[in-house]
C-alpha cells in the first residue's frame, strides 16, 4: 500500500470517527468506503488496535496543521494564544470533521478501556496538548501580557474547559451562539477587552 | 415486570453506560447481567431506542436525587449555586457510576445520530440543565450575591465548561489535582474568596 493510499484511508477513518465516534470505524468500513479488500486493509493495519493508534496520529497531524503551525504566524505572546484559541475553537468542522475533534470523541469513548496501548496515548496526547497550551500561557506571563504570578497551568485547565463548552453546544446543542460565548469567555479569563490577534499588546516580541 | 424489577435493570444499564459508552448498552448485555431473557427485555422495552430512552431519563433522575434536590438545602443564590456545583462535580462515581456521567456519554456518542427521538431528547434535556444552571445564578445575581449585570447564561456556560474540564481531567487523565482546579477556576469566576456552601454572604435569603 502506498503512503497516499494510506493517508487516503486514514483520512476517511477520521472522517468515520468524527461522525459515528471512534468506535464506530472498522476495517470493513474503511474497506467499504475505501474500494479495498478487508484482508488488504487487515494485512496493513494488522489489528482494530493499530488502526485506531494510527488514527489518533492522523488526527494529531491534523490538529498540529490546522491549529498550532499556523498560530506561530502570530506575535509570541498573548497574540500566539489568541490566535491559537481562535484556531482551535471549531479546528475540526474546518479541517472536513464535521462531527468534531476526533481526539476529544476518542477521549469520552475510550476513557475506561482497560489500560490498552491506545487510551496510553490518548493520555499522553492529551497532557501533551495540556503542556502546548500551558507553555503558551507561560511565555504571555513572561512578556508581561499577563499578570506576573499568574498561574499558566490552571488558565490552560480553563481553556481546555472553554474549549469542551464550545464543542458541547457545537455538536450537540447546534447553539449558534457558542462562537460569542467562548469569546466572553476567553475576555473574562485573559483579560482583554477586544481579541484581535495580531493586534496585542505593545511589548510584543 | 415488576417496577422494581425494571429499575433494576435501569440502574444496571447506566453502570454499563458509564463504563463501556451509551452505545454499549444492548438487551444482550442487559439480560446477561440481570438473568432474565433477552426476549422479556424486548418485549418490555421494545427497542434499543425505547431502552436509551429510559436510560436517559433514568440518569437525570439520578441527577435531581444526587446533585439539584440536595442542594436545596442550601440557602438561596450564591450559596446553593456553590453547593450544586460541589455536589455536581464528580457526581456519578459518587451515584455508582465510575465510568462518569452518562449523560454526557450519550452527549458525546450520539451528538451525530440521525436526529431521531433519543438525540432530541438529549438536547432538551441539556437546554433544561442549562436553563436550571442559569436561573440560579440570575438567583444568585438578583439577591446581590453577584454583580448587578451579571450575564447569568454566561456564567452557566462557563460553569458548564468548567464541570466538562473537570470531567475530562478525572476520567481520561486520573488527575488529581482536578478538584482544586475545579475550586479556583469557580472563585475567579464568582468572585468568591472561600468556597464555604452554607456560609455565604449575609444577605441571603
Amino acid at each position: 500500500m502506498g503512503r497516499e493510499t494510506e493517508q487516503r484511508i486514514l483520512a476517511s477513518g477520521l472522517s468515520i470517527a468524527s461522525e459515528r465516534g471512534f468506535n464506530g470505524v472498522s476495517l470493513g468500513i474503511l474497506a467499504e468506503r475505501s474500494g479495498l479488500s478487508k484482508s488488504g486493509l487487515f494485512a496493513h493495519f494488522g489489528s482494530k488496535e493499530d488502526l485506531q493508534l494510527r488514527l489518533l496520529k492522523a488526527a494529531e497531524a491534523a490538529l498540529r496543521r490546522q491549529v498550532v503551525e499556523p498560530a506561530t504566524a502570530a506575535s509570541a505572546g498573548l497574540p500566539r494564544l489568541l490566535e491559537l484559541m481562535r484556531l482551535w475553537l471549531g479546528w475540526a468542522a474546518r479541517a472536513g470533521l464535521p462531527g468534531g475533534c476526533p481526539l476529544y470523541a476518542a477521549a469520552f469513548e475510550l476513557d475506561d478501556a482497560d489500560g490498552g496501548p491506545v487510551r496510553a496515548y490518548l493520555v499522553s496526547s492529551h497532557r501533551e496538548w495540556m503542556a502546548t497550551l500551558t507553555s503558551l500561557v507561560q511565555e504571555a506571563v513572561d512578556l508581561h501580557h499577563l499578570p506576573a504570578g499568574t498561574d499558566a497551568a490552571q488558565v490552560a485547565w480553563e481553556l481546555n474547559g472553554i474549549y469542551l463548552a464550545h464543542h458541547v453546544g457545537q455538536r450537540l446543542i447546534g447553539d449558534n451562539s457558542v462562537d460569542a460565548r467562548a469569546q466572553a469567555a476567553l475576555q473574562a479569563l485573559l483579560g482583554t477587552d477586544s481579541l484581535n490577534p495580531g493586534h496585542g499588546p505593545e511589548n510584543q516580541s
